[in-house]
């Protein structure tokens, strides 16, 4: 049943200064105007936001919030997570890449239960939903199960069944009936990708086989690629082609399918060309902190994927290598990275840096038009920002103040599809103390590296 | 009047977890092992921790926090900062070093005020002590308002009044003259040191008498040096010497004076045994945020002070260029760039960031043997930081937790000196709403750049 007009709205919230994109919206990179809308009322009717503005005529609503002094933005997009390993944070430090995998995390991966997923679910999202985050694109095992904790605790998310080849044929058909089954679901708060691990634990065939699988259901891809330069020397040093050519090879990378790329700091010059042939249906995630604690080389070239039009969205990988899931921190370390990479203090501003964050993170996760603005006809993913503490004051440019000086903790309310999710710094569908509780009586299982096992050997 | 041991304790913390430092405690960087003990009691009498420890006895006490859940640590020591330019915060984004100081901050710091500085003082001081920052190290103008704004809201300073050499012996002389007034101040909280500028605006026969100074008075020196390598650069090729080979030079660098050097990005290789000869007596204060976002080639060469005995403590620099007086971040970005600059994972790690932190960053700000430990004896500078949001669960290892996933909102008490600053994230000594709305009035005038002056020339 569609509300009638006259019908209370469910939320209106008013006196806020909005964030405003006044460009074509594209999300192409190429328009990052931003403005802030000062007294600003915002109407939200079944999901969607239905009115806002400075003028706007205020219908009676079942849920008001005035919102003086705090600035409505549209919610973070963790573009490329893994969220129940938070499980894992701490774990894991002070480790080389292979290490990383090969003696710590796919050993205890291989414990893992469906219970722990859920736990560590459930802890990530209240995580999230506390820092601002309300869509986070999930590439892991036992989704299911997180699908039924992003149902319940009523965050948004872009879910992937992950396989390895060598799980056989087995894996990449559980990844597909998993994108099937789930897609759309949570009323429309879940999208389902396919989610192949990376080139270089998923074979040319197999990944072949992804493509078609793919284009025959009209599914996403969601894929590690090019993680770090050494993946992209060794894939050229044994196959004469970088991830990037092998995902093109392949068919996943042909500008017919919408891809996610995570991570792409090993992207090379011979592989712009081949990236802008997918017309901006080729997405990347980028994830700054691991790539310093690991000590990669390079971060994501963020600036010559958009010079190709490629979309680059922000994320915080797991919380095993990124010690969070705080994407307002990713935010911030994209823009300092990128001027200190580039060597120009100029480059990825303010602006442009919540230009990532909002339209061009909601395209990369398949929700562009839908989530990503703050405008008529979207969906009502609203987060609040409190900018009275001194560390935000005093404010000369809005953006940087919410860039560089705000942090995750200065979200007071956290708003998805129009419902409240956490009011004023409390979550109000997750219990913490007792998801730690019962994560904490499951770790001494989970983290029993003592079988020798592992899910797979880490050898770019 | 000294207490009877009979009479009541100030302050009694119980069921904390409390990190120890285990090592010989020496602050050189070669020992950095800290311990985490469990249901730990801290006693506090006259400013001084009396007793610490698992099992001690507890005398009764005029105030009590039960802290379980919570990890007790010592304050952070901000260790080079310009306190008052948090008025400045987000005014000059993103433009190169030369730009920022000639088309902005120095034009605007011609306007400056006492009245300015005492407004900005005190935000900063709200802003340091929510966040953790029991002490700081100031080197700024109108520096006899920031010893005020100290007394008067209970952190802890080293305070220099800064000088360039266009101003003539006075300002030489005014820096002295505050040196020795305000020095031992405010029960002992304040400490001074003589503040020239750099060694690029402050010319060799003014460093000269500077150290002269310093030996004659028995005071400390702080100054930018070697901020970037081009400033280094720029020294060879007018000088023929490094910025820390004309503070050898020049005196200040010899090994019979405390210097604490701002940056030290630009510090090369020959510079080493320059800096190794002062035996210890020097420290470095690095401020990563800003090097990424001026985009400056290199970090401060941690590892290489290391080897070398320089204690490298953490810092902020004004919040002009750092956006924040936030040192839990500067903790986690010097762990963060220091692996990545060295292209080494297992490089600073969580303790040697804890390390930095606490001990390092104590005595470069010349409170070693007082502050920077948990320990009986020293004074009680304290923060209590609570673990049990869902970005810092599950703990597997304390260190990793606090550096990498706590983040500065999570200290819910600041104590220095015995005396409790912040109690469940409340400021007891400082008015946030008032001083904002005041040091909102001044901002027309502070900001003007009408009129074409500026304090100073950048050019290194």
């Amino acid at each position: 049943m569609t509300p009638s007009p006259a019908a209370p709205a469910d939320l209106v919230i008013t006196g806020c200064t909005a964030l405003r994109h006044t460009g074509t919206g594209s999300g192409s990179g190429s328009d990052e105007r931003i403005e802030f809308a000062e007294d600003t009322s915002i109407v939200v009717r079944g999901g969607v936001i239905e009115a806002i503005g400075v003028d706007i005529e205020l219908p009676d609503a079942v849920e008001r919030i005035h919102a003086r002094g705090q600035v409505a933005m549209p919610g973070l997009v963790n573009c490329h997570t893994h969220a129940p390993m938070v499980a894992l944070r701490g774990i894991a430090e002070d480790l080389p890449t292979e290490e990383w995998f090969n003696d710590v995390v796919w050993p205890i991966e291989s414990n893992l239960t469906a219970v722990d997923v859920e736990l560590g679910a459930k802890l990530a999202c209240a995580e999230m939903i506390r820092g601002g985050v309300t869509c986070f694109a999930d590439h892991y095992f036992s989704m299911d199960t997180v699908a039924a904790v992003v149902e319940e605790c009523g965050i948004r998310a872009h879910l992937g069944e992950a396989y390895f080849s060598s799980q056989g044929p087995q894996g990449r058909e559980k990844s597909l009936e998993f994108a099937l089954r789930h897609r759309g679901r949570a009323g429309g708060r879940i999208t389902t990708a396919l989610a192949p691990h990376a080139p270089y634990t998923v074979d040319d065939t197999a990944l072949a086989a992804t493509a078609d699988l793919a284009r025959e259901h009209g599914l996403p891809v969601h894929i590690h690629a090019a993680e770090n330069r050494d993946q992209t020397e060794a894939s050229l040093a044994r196959h004469g082609r970088t991830p990037i050519e092998i995902l093109a090879r392949t068919g996943i990378l042909t500008g017919d399918l919408d891809v996610l790329l995570a991570h792409g700091t090993g992207i090379v010059e011979r592989d712009l060309p081949v990236l802008a042939r997918t017309n901006g249906r080729t997405a990347v995630a980028t994830a700054p902190r691991g790539y310093l604690r690991f000590a990669w080389p390079t971060t994501t070239p963020v600036r010559a994927l958009r010079g190709i039009g490629v979309p680059v969205g922000l994320a915080t990988d797991g919380a095993a290598s990124n010690s969070s899931l705080d994407v307002w921190e990713s935010m911030a370390l994209t823009s300092l990275i990128q001027k200190s990479t580039e060597g120009d203090p100029r480059w990825l501003t303010s602006r442009q840096a919540l230009h990532h964050a909002t339209l061009q993170s909601a395209r990369a996760v398949g929700f562009g038009g839908r989530i990503g603005s703050l405008a008529p006809g979207l969906r009502a993913d609203i987060v609040l920002v409190d900018l009275t503490g001194p560390h935000t004051q005093p404010v000369h440019d809005l953006a940087a103040t919410l860039v560089h000086s705000a942090r995750s903790s200065d979200v007071r309310t956290t708003i998805v599809d129009g419902r409240i999710l956490m009011r004023d710094r409390e979550l109000l569908t997750l219990d913490v103390p007792e998801i730690v509780r019962e994560l904490g009586e499951r770790l001494p299982a989970l983290v029993d590296r003592s079988h020798g096992r592992r899910i797979q050997e880490y050898g770019t």
